[in-house]
């Protein structure tokens, strides 16, 4: 294994080490996980990631469980084998220069939404609506293999949260806390949406309530775009059901 | 920034201070808040009160984070900005001086009943009705505007906790523990019609049954008519399922 | 206030103190009450017990909060109001000189299923049926008056815990973590039965399978007969849906 | 009692009890058990096993509360009286030598859907997939009696997770924490799929998804064809709701 050189020292590396771990507790304490599910990771520099371990709760990880592996895909630092799914995230950074960390877990209520293939696109929450927009259901494929990821590429132009068909959900974000608030987001609105089906029908916010909302987010540092589909500017999807 | 002078001396400033973090950290831990939703706010004086910052998540806060405001809106302590709702908590606190505290946060169940806009108007379990009597919907207005809050203001006069539609939900108390226990109410509340919905048929209490609950409360020092709205002194609402 | 005389030393009387408030704080923690909801109490002797007072959250006292109070209502010890069912409480005291602990919260599965006005009547799951027998839905009364308990009466020679129409939930037993498993299984049936009515048709089991499991209740140390009123032993109420 | 000898050593039984300790916390806390609810076993040699007693909470248990039995069910180690289900325990490390360890619990989806006899045979979400395969429904037999496992023997061949008709679920591992891990992807894939049916129509994998994942199973060094029924290879099972 070849010395690791990064542009982050070691202090700034052990307190991004930190942060991955802190998430990995919350993902697992807000039953977003099973077993070994899920994986995290932030970007280093140009040509490294830091990324969780396959096989391990990420309830339960400490520091030196944690990889990096520059964007070949090669380990260059940590002696466990990197999440099946780092190709996945590597991908991710190279065609979004804005993305620093990328989590993906399978919060019951998201996944739920996922397993019927119905995407949360409506414009319901204005929370929701500012800060993420819409979250389009990515068509399945295999995990670990690029038939997994795939679909995704195309969708990463418009948005930061996505649900995965048959799997779990997605969020990338400016830091790995970003990314995570934004997970709570996409879990806190699937279980709201589910409660609100239940209960009878959905009330969805017309076009001129949500470019309100659109309009707020310059204040919030939040891109004009995130979220938005070209096509709602001028569909109808707020009128159906 | 102008010297701050509150009636409150600084030992009493800090226990308050200490008093919001506490709720912020339980309002986290119930799920009542995703990311940075929510704000919380004491009445200092009869110019300025304690609020929490936009941008942060109200389970992770520090007193350092939080921020006084005088009634015109103007940061007098903190380095933060203050909640982008900070004007409907001033407008509150001007309606009703018997408040000293207000709770905005997201709690799943009530605000699913917000979404498909159904307040929880039926009188169904006692305590709630001794505590808060009915708990009403108002209307959706933009976040971070006036819109926001005005169909609140007419409402003020008769409840302390309120749905609000398509966003979340509203308590004030003399208390901040007070207005965080009502929001507590509400959303157990939520929870307990949602199960009994989806099982059958919600059992209403008749207006006997009621106006012994009313009589209650002067033993309990609650308000002889919150959440009691006229109407329903005469009305047939507890005849309707 | 005279001087309390109890047969239990101070030492035994802290202990149990400690009980009820670890027995308030999982309560509390499993969101079994909100706010203020809930009271809690112990048998001391022929004269006494302790009970929790009235307007504090069961999951935040401390010992000098609990009240030590005379068959007669009379507080004898501590500075608070006890409870506003404390007749409730000494009541069952009076009536099975079994009982050395009362709970009643408000767990929302269970109190859903009595704000319906379905009894847990069903012989479902064996650890329920071998604890407990069935849980009776008990008639609505006012609470804080005989109302609340005069339907409760009848009903205590046959079962250990109960449901209380439009409120809640009670439990009685030889200790207050006892009183408290109770309610766990309780809700724990309520929440499962929830689920499998959402999913489909619940399966019940047959009398043979009903009998072998109270067969096994003496092994357990759990009295012949609790929780199966007479009618079952030759009723057709299993094979009703 | 006669002397203990084991191949394990003090140091390492020890190990195993706290491993036991902390399952039963983790089973307790993530609400899988009520009251004394559940049991957990760990293989130490070939003629004994470590094992939880019966009458305690699996959340509150010290090492002094584990017992030690050997393969007659004979307590050779503890003063508390095992599981009423130490057979079956026993006969499952009978049966399976690949067998470190056995845990049994009553999740509440897992079990709701027990109950309504529906067992989780659908191929839906790739890692349940890859780590268990399917989980099948084993009949209905009085616990504590020969008669609860009986049904279970000729499942053990294929299966590693197990719903209990009209009681819990069961999983076997290589270790407590596999075990344990199995549980809580059996409850999570329970979850997904009851919010998924209450939304509309599950969507399963097809023969090819599956066939894929089956082939990752060797990269993550598990059996080829761990919980997938012999007909599955030729059925039609996937394409009926």
């Amino acid at each position: 294994m070849k010395v690791l050189k990064l542009k982050k020292n070691s202090s700034s590396l052990n307190s991004l080490k930190n942060d991955i771990l802190e998430v990995g507790r919350r993902v697992y304490a807000k039953g977003q996980v099973a077993a070994n599910d899920g994986n995290i990771s932030i970007r280093l520099d140009e040509n490294h990631i830091l990324i969780t371990p396959t096989g391990i709760s990420k309830g339960f990880m400490t520091a030196k469980d944690l990889i990096v592996v520059n964007f070949d895909g090669v380990v260059v630092q940590g002696t466990r084998k990197p999440s099946s799914e780092v190709f996945m995230h590597l991908e991710i950074y190279k065609q979004r220069a804005d993305v620093e960390s990328v989590l993906h877990s399978h919060p019951p209520y998201a996944t739920g939404f996922a397993v019927v293939g119905v995407p949360l696109d409506q414009y319901v929450l204005p929370e929701v609506i500012i800060s993420l927009g819409t979250i389009p259901l990515v068509e399945y494929g295999t995990p670990g293999t690029e038939e997994f990821y795939r679909p995704l590429i195309p969708l990463l132009k418009t948005y930061d949260a996505f649900l995965l068909a048959n799997h779990g959900a997605l969020t990338v974000g400016n830091s790995v806390y970003n990314a995570y608030f934004k997970m709570e987001t996409v879990e806190h609105f699937a279980y709201i949406s589910f409660i609100a089906r239940q209960l009878g029908k959905v009330n969805v916010l017309d076009d001129k309530k949500v470019k309100k909302l659109i309009d707020l987010r310059e204040k919030y540092g939040i891109k004009k775009m995130v979220g938005i589909p070209v096509t709602d500017n001028k569909s109808k999807k707020n009128k159906k059901k």
